[in-house]
């Protein structure tokens, strides 16, 4: 292995987790979650929150994410059928960019099956060109300070 | 439209309901949730139940459902995020086919988004040949029935 | 079953044919292409002909289309890795609705693995009331007249 | 932003391509291909790739890899309709660890749209634990050597 391999965070470790049903075909022919589902599960537990907080219209906003940068490590299998758990934290706050951690659970445990960073850079929707992160979402950010 | 368009069955109509989670990519660029995710929910709410009864194990039994016919029709648009409700019931129950009718349902309606028929049919897993269903699911079956 | 089963239309019934490489995580754990996986199948290969015919833009139309209705009869199934050719023509053409008829086809063979009814209805992107197809997508639909 | 970020290897660093049309639903709401996709995309290339060498079973083999990390940088947004090319090699080839470097290009570009790091771990089916990479595989990654 070529990667330094810090322990995994706990759920505890996390400022909001979100329950989401696994299905079916998430899972593949080795019998387990594929790991392509992983960065899905994280971007719609990501946009959910993002939602939430009222400060986001994913159709109309002029300054929108994208995500730049993704890294996943996997500890355990996910398994169908059952639910898992996404915990979602803020790694990092810049000007024009956001990094968040995310712990992907079997539903109840508290070790995680995959622990994932998302970086997103805010940019503006017709030139895409890195524009500030807008302050509405700033200030909510708040509430997933680690 | 071809179609006779029969009233859609409400939520009551059902004998079982099962909630999964709406991902982000579930929607498409016209602002909803595209219609082959129905099936998938569907799909996914039909094998979570089917193995919930104890009775099936995706991985080795020796008879496994193939499905024959799907058919979909579509009443409203559901949107991410947000959750789904799935409905099931047994509309036929034959020596070797079985037919599912599905309501999906935005959390909490009572009219439903979209009403869809299942038709398994067993076979042997080897031979892909029809094969009676198994008799434990037969009787686990009458759970869903209308 | 309850289904009447006409004999499958061939490949050369069909007007146009994409094909579309199958991915890893279209195979469920039956060793199969998952069902729901044909309706995303005929959705992207109607949808780039469309888009390819150059009189619709997804993203700024004024009307765009909504699927009412989905058949889909299974005959065969198809494996991962290889492609799907997806072969498409007019079932019907009104005012407002329109009907496709689609063959999956595993790549080269004649049979089906899967045929589909598609049903769109086109409506005001905003009010979501039928509107009349546009005239241009009109005329280029005459390509794939039976 | 956090990381460093080295220049990425354009088409030509890759031993092997396969050409992936992008579907309908690949695309999201901010009308570009969902970051997700990119590792459904290399994961799909490489299990073509390694059922193409002849040299493994995904259904019957004893020792089976499992994904242990993935990262993925973009750089360019991906759009339907269109297909992706996948260029693959080997970054490194442990005793029981395997990592391959993927780039995502846009149908004949030069310059990636993503390029990706996938660690693949080999194990027994049964037991998951750590086992060494099949010498036939081992013999055919030579054709994937940067």
């Amino acid at each position: 292995m070529t990667t330094p391999r810090p322990a995994p965070l706990t759920r505890d470790a996390y400022r909001h987790l979100r329950r989401i049903e696994l299905r079916w075909n998430d899972a593949d022919r080795f019998g387990h979650v594929n790991n392509a589902v992983h960065q899905a599960l994280v971007d719609s537990a990501i946009n959910a929150w993002v939602i939430g907080t009222g400060t986001a219209d994913a159709r109309h906003d002029p300054v929108i994410p994208l995500v730049v940068e993704t890294r996943c490590r996997f500890f355990a299998e996910l398994d169908y059928p059952g639910a898992a758990e996404i915990g979602l934290r803020v790694a990092h706050l810049g000007t024009t960019s956001l990094g968040y951690e995310a712990g992907i659970f079997a539903e109840g445990a508290g070790e995680p099956a995959a622990q994932l960073l998302f970086t997103h850079v805010y940019v503006d929707r017709v030139t895409r060109r890195p524009a500030p992160i807008p302050p509405a979402l700033r200030a909510a950010l708040a509430a997933l300070a680690p």
